[in-house]
């Protein structure tokens, strides 16, 4: 008997005429779900112990399954397993080669489930698995953030709003504004976790299964926290694929953010930073090339997130419950979003720490460009002029600034007297960087003293989860 | 001086050219802005209050700045405020009218502070109160869901997967999946509004004030948790609009998905529930036309909310620190999808409990269609037949059925007893729709039992936040 | 001499450190990109024939060349050929192994090129052949609507409006109305390939190259229109995968909405066509099931599609010429597309022509639902009633039927006067099913005289581009 | 009588209870749909004249009919108009106008249409209208850039790959690089339009109508190029507006590309132009601050249009035929896209011309970085070396230049005639600015003749179309 109609036999008894081989092609979903194989085998592991408990299988079906199931585990694992399109999905592939194996014990594993509930099963205990590394990889990353902090706590930089200079600031304080995106994203992702760590196992096909299943053990040796509580929503929902691609989505405009700032950062015109070579590639044609490759593919791979997240929100958009065949669709999205998290995280968290400021080119250019026009005026506010008054003020040495081609803090005194008497010897304190820097010390300033007690709290906070 | 002069006095000193006309249009945002008016001035009582706390203001300034902003507060809520595009910004206004209104004394309010920080703060304080109010609303739609459940957990209606006709279920059943999705949209809403609580007054432009301010008193006064880490990461950061519009999504997502059935349900081919003529309208053409206008704009305006979220991550994506122009864009969708979350739950939320079963309807459309197949194969396993075998007899009974327009049940015991002969005169009890039901009796099973007490539970959850 | 060293050679002067391991893994594209080989052969062929016609390629070094090459296009044909992601892309593991078949003279290939435009012609030649095969299928499926609906001029079904019945329309007047929406996206498809067919070949690493190259004769060999205008453009541009992206998800979603239809067509309650069973599946579980799989599945594709485009417009914002890394992240979203679009169209195309109506169902659905309630308040006006009065009377008669379960034709003379005195016995003509149809004999409407001229012209033109 | 009990007659007879009032707002489009209300009325005027001539209307009631609405238009440009919500949207605030001012024959307009064509047609001829706006002021746009180019085709800037530098390109160069993206742009945007301009008017509520309509008529009266073909289709199709949309999202992907350019180019580092100040902003907190808000804001509007081409999608997506009142959703995302679009022209168009190139830095940037490396490379090339060695001589070149500080051109002829021996005096031609240019000399090239002469074409075809 061919495998093709062994197939049809699953349905058989209704049918009159055998799938179309391409739409059997179009509509299986091995070549992708394979990857949960691991996870089915739990599953149908757990499934079978409860099933034993409650007296629907015999404690010897129950070792032919569990060794059946063992051997397959190992069979996936050395790539001798054959995969057959056939088979449609990652379930069936493995309930035939079990019935293969055992024979018609097999067939018992599937009693009082269904692929409906076992491919939800599958899916979360398959994501809980990679969001578990996420997370230990987004701290990781958030480490090497924090530690680089630490090291550049006074390392002064220009600050920009509309990548104009505005106002000086730490480089350390700068790269604790990346931690916090971060921690941010890593509450997220375990406010995701805590949604999704529920077992739609006994959901059945929609509505429940008429044997004497007892959910709460299955839910328990998974390690979920408990049943789902709705068939029908439990085989249909998906919220959690859109709810972690949501987060993924953030996360990785979230280094979209960052990696565009490594992208300028090393521009020939900032040239704040260096990154070692192992992190870039040159070019075949022109010799003196060095790209930061990886913050610019990073980049580019927000908008893969994004269109996930579209694809899934699109997918569930009107489907009357329950199950549709719609759903297969959701796996590929998932499967791709996860991926890119692992990869563009390993790749900053590798990449982060080796970061190497010019700290010269860094205080250079934050000298330039009138950084400490705002302390200047907080200097007249001090000596007694209104805010807008100081303003203007300094706004007219800005202009002469701009037309000598002097900073503020190279005008002689009686230059800058010209524009304001308020004006003493002591404005030159006010117009240095340090001075700039210190004088904005309260919590979450960039005071390199704030800087510090900032970075030690973040660190403590990731620290805690370890 | 006319109002233009006056504002380019801002910036006054450093330009040598005004406003292009259009430009001053293009990039104002007080049209959409002033939204956020009372949230603005609440912030500026705040921080005034923390500024004379801290010495910066006298008592007798605070006085005066509060009396102001009273008088503005009074005069925007009777409409009689004076909004001008050409102060840009429901700060700028708010501002300048103080300052027409109490002298040089409202100028020293923005001292500490920026823009940039303000209207951070301003956001969050919107949203926090839509927020609140849609986590109400989410509330009132559960309970008249579990209470419509609650009514027909014994009401018997066909479940779907792929619109076929799949096994029955209890009409309150499928009512409590639509609120399992709904009390997930409601987690998703709280872990949101957690992550925004915190302040970001005090972030100043980009690094924090040189003024002794304390940003722990106005978060406090504003009711926020606590203040935020980071000044750069505190005026760039919009993560909370994003993830409130991707809690949005996944709502809109669940409303499209019972707008769906909705229309389904009301068309003449199902004809399973009737909605009140209050909920629907005509046509100006066709005289018999009902259309069930409220689930189908619901379902349309899914679109609109994905939309705003991408939006959102596009505007974000490869933005470097801290605060760009482009973050004005954040309003517009972030204020509409309010909006739209608003509107839609109060829809639902009034409709819901309105909808009348037609049971009759929904039972005879659960009697045709060989619903209770499965557990026809379910007994003649109990009978000792391979779930496999029984399937394949009872498939060939379907086919039988399918040409002579014979449900199960309508067969005689010798028709059933051709296809096996394991069958005997129990079969009838199994083909019934109330036995179906009542088999699937476990944690999350359509039995009415299980029905009962999962609405029990999901009403003793809503009404326990109360 | 192991292949990372040798890699690394190609950028190595100026370069102290090795690729990590992982970033060669994460930056590399030959696991995608080889999809293009095909392409990226005949790129260089015409490229080295072209630098033989102006002297920079002697004849002997072109037939090297044009040897080599075939080779590799034999080896990859019959898959011997080695794929290395050390050589990161088709480009370099082509060019490689040419170098090592014919020594020196495989270096030369790449004289006055660079990876940028090549990968820029490859892409639009792969892209340009998919359009091709598209614009075929897009026109078998055509022709099959266009079969069916001229075999259903005549059969009457229920038209809706709201999925509430609206007047009775023709089988085939309805499906001649999704011809019109394949009919626009196969004029989008040209109008993409139209604007895609320019030649970027010779824009080199970005400014062109200081070798005596002829683009006209480059572009003319791999028929392309014309060469590109202009080298930075040239090697940054991508709009062409992005506006094929956008004809996709209109393409995808109109097929969504005939999917919607052919589901709610085949479920219990509408039952008005019948799928063959090698274009559906059936349930391991449900022994009943006949699942309309691919109309589903292809429904769920338009999510993926949708999320593509989004992708890459996303992935092109904000981009500084001319080309970035960001770049790769254009392959992956392309191909999926096509090869989405290719399999949904083979799907639909073997699909369509194979539907078998249920005329009995349609004609009975049309004659329930007050359907020609609309001819009914015409015929009034034609008595002499304004329409608005017409319209209530109608009103009035189906809220009567409503209530006594009569439709408007199987009322009584009488009965029907009771709501004016202007009906006649004429009346009963014009609540026919036929007489409504052929009513409307319009260009456009649904008079079976229009259907089928409307599909001789439809025929006509899709068969005019054969 | 109340206007409420008036409107509820228009679907009086069937319905026994008055539409909430929440509902009423709910489902109202009046707010946004007035905004059609010009070509609602060109609309109306056109089907009344087809009317006449077919004979359901007089010449009496036609004069009447364009008295009345010839009224009304007044009204409505004075602002005198009364708009009401309870009138649900503009179609029949319009008509109930238009009874109230000539009694019964008002209510005969309505005639052989319905509001289901009405809207499509009103929708269609507002986006015509749009349309031609649009490309007007694309072609003013592309005028001003190719102007700036012809005035800077022997102006020097660094290329850019991966923002690091590549090799010199003349600024005006870069500047048709943008005019190309825009030239396609133009091109989708007519191919838009030709699809777009159908007739849809006719196709009543979804099937035609009884009435001896002649589409043709009010097809040319209206500027269409023919009637639509199907009625079913075109109630149901929105394909003009998500393909506008899409052309839309291309036009603002470029827009921000240019954006992102220009915020670099005005950046301290870059410092390469210079925008006037009437197209800045300031700050009002740090006097020094000059902001390329228009830039910036533009940038970020790319995302609001994304954003509503997403919208639509999923509007559409599974959307059985003909018309659904998910639908109306589909005016406000269009609108705004109009609107965008308008605004972001405009501003670009304005700003553009007013750029000014600071020469000497962009000069004084290409001159560093090693820009002409490739030209050294393929000058050693010329000298005998194969390329691959060429490269890795110049890079060993590099790489001592980036220690030792110097440019390839400052290096003495000893010193690089110690990378190679085959370096002759001659080299210092091929590192100049100029000499690289010059160099690349072929069709797309950035030589300065070349730039001149593509500015030339460029000029024309745009001009040609004025």
């Amino acid at each position: 008997m061919s495998k093709d109609q062994d197939t049809s036999k699953l349905w058989g008894g209704r049918f009159t005429e055998a799938t179309d081989s391409f739409v059997q092609r179009f509509t299986a979903s091995v070549n992708f779900d394979q990857r949960m194989a691991q996870e089915d085998i739990e599953g149908s592991l757990a499934h079978a112990a409860m099933l034993c408990q409650v007296g629907v299988l015999s404690s010897e079906e129950l070792a032919q399954i569990e060794s059946g199931l063992g051997q397959i585990r190992e069979e996936i694992a050395n790539g001798s397993f054959e995969w057959s399109v056939e088979l449609e999905d990652v379930h069936m592939n493995i309930e035939s080669r079990l019935t293969q194996l055992i024979g018609v014990t097999g067939k018992k594993l599937h009693t009082g489930r269904s692929r409906n509930d076992q491919v939800a099963t599958d899916i979360r205990l398959h994501l809980r698995k990679a969001i578990d590394h996420i997370a230990a990889e987004l701290s990781r990353l958030q480490l090497g953030t924090i530690g680089l902090a630490e090291q550049h706590a006074d390392t002064v930089m220009p600050g920009f709003t509309h990548l104009q200079t505005a106002q000086p600031v730490a480089f350390g304080h700068h790269l604790l504004a990346w931690n916090e995106m971060l921690e941010r994203d890593h509450g997220r992702l375990l406010d995701c976790r805590k949604r999704l760590n529920q077992s739609p196992l006994g959901a059945a096909a929609l509505a429940g299964t008429t044997y004497p299943i007892q959910r709460e053990l299955t839910a328990a040796s998974l390690g979920f926290d408990k049943p789902t509580e709705n068939s029908l929503d439990s085989v249909s929902d998906r919220d959690f694929a859109i709810e972690f691609c949501g987060f993924a989505a953030l996360l990785l405009t979230h280094l979209s953010r960052m990696s565009e700032e490594l992208v300028l950062w090393t521009s020939a015109q900032f040239n704040f930073i260096e990154l070692p070579d192992r992190f870039c590639t040159g070019s075949s044609i022109m010799p003196q090339k060095k790209n930061p490759d990886v913050p610019e593919l990073v980049r580019g791979k927000t908008g893969r997130v994004n269109g996930h997240l579209i694809s899934l929100l699109t997918l569930m958009k009107s489907q009357p419950l329950a199950y549709n065949k719609d759903n297969q669709e959701d796996k590929e999205p998932l499967f791709d979003t996860i991926d890119t998290v692992v990869d563009c995280l390993r790749a900053f968290a590798d990449m982060v720490p080796a970061i190497r400021a010019r700290e010269d080119h860094m205080r250079e250019a934050a000298r330039r460009g009138f950084s400490t026009a705002t302390d200047l005026a907080d200097y007249l506010v001090r000596k007694g002029l209104p805010f807008r008054d100081a303003h203007e003020v300094v706004g007219k040495a800005v202009a002469h600034g701009v037309a000598s081609g002097l900073d503020l803090a190279e005008m002689s005194l009686e230059t800058l007297q010209g524009f304001s008497a308020d004006i003493g010897e002591d404005v030159f304190e006010v117009l240095t960087l340090e001075g700039s820097l210190a004088a904005r010390d309260h919590l979450g300033g960039t005071a390199p003293a704030q800087v510090r007690a900032a970075a030690e709290r973040a660190r403590a906070l990731v620290e805690a989860r370890a």
